[in-house]
C-alpha cells in the first residue's frame, strides 16, 4: 500500500488571489455537505476564520458568488453552494480529471520506472 | 499584464517522499547551471541546508543519483547534475509541457470564462 506516486495540483489565479485549487475546491464539497462554514472547517481540519477567508476569496475571484451565506448566530448561520458555485467546482474536477488522465502516458512511464519504490535510507548525520 | 491564470504544479512521490516537483527541478537546473549545491542554493534564495535536503530527498528516491557532489571546503565543493538526473529532469519538463498543453481544453476555457480578471475588493472588516 503506497501513497499515489503522481499528485497534481491545479490553481486558478484571479489576479494575484487563488480562485479555486484543491483545498477551495474540497472546502465547497465539505460545505455542500454540511451546510455551514463551520461545520465544513471542522471536517477539515481547519479554522473557522481561514475557512471564511477562502470563501470570500473565492466569492470575490468570479462572476457570481459561489457559496451563500444566511446570517445566524455566532460564526454564521447556514451556507450553501450556490448553482454557479456547483458548475465552477464540476468543471474545475472535470479539469482534474483530464489532467489526471494526460499525466498517464510516456514520459510519466519513464520517470516511473526510473523510481524507487521507497527511498533509500539517508546518508545524514 | 497579469500572472498566469493557470498553474499546475506535479509532485512525483517516491513513499511519503516528493521525489520530483517545481522546486526540486529548479534546483536541478540551478545546480546545472552553477556548478555547487551553494550557489544554487543562493539564486534560489534558500539555504545551503535546504539545498542540500532536496539533493539528499531526491538522491535517495530515484535508481541512481541525479546529482554527484565532489568534497570541497566549507558548504561543500562542486556539484553537477549526472546524465541519469538529466534525464529524469528532462521527462520531468516533458510532463509539464504535456499537462500544460492538455489543461486548455473545454474546462479551462469555461472556468477562465466564469472568472474575473481582478478580484473584487473585500467585504471584510
Amino acid at each position: 500500500m503506497e501513497p499515489p506516486a503522481l499528485k497534481i495540483r491545479i490553481q486558478l489565479y484571479c489576479g494575484a488571489e487563488i480562485a479555486m485549487g484543491p483545498g477551495k475546491a474540497d472546502l465547497l464539497d465539505a460545505i455542500a455537505d454540511h451546510g455551514s462554514i463551520s461545520a465544513a472547517a471542522r471536517t477539515m481540519g481547519m479554522s473557522y476564520r481561514r475557512a471564511w477567508l477562502l470563501v470570500d476569496v473565492m466569492n470575490r475571484c468570479w462572476q457570481n458568488p459561489l457559496v451563500e451565506t444566511t446570517p445566524g448566530s455566532a460564526h454564521g448561520g447556514g451556507a450553501r453552494v450556490t448553482a454557479f458555485g456547483d458548475t465552477v467546482l464540476r468543471q474545475y474536477r472535470n479539469l482534474q480529471n483530464e489532467l489526471g488522465t494526460a499525466a498517464h502516458g510516456k514520459s510519466y512511464s519513464s520517470l516511473s520506472a526510473a523510481m524507487l519504490d521507497e527511498p533509500k535510507a539517508s546518508q545524514k548525520k
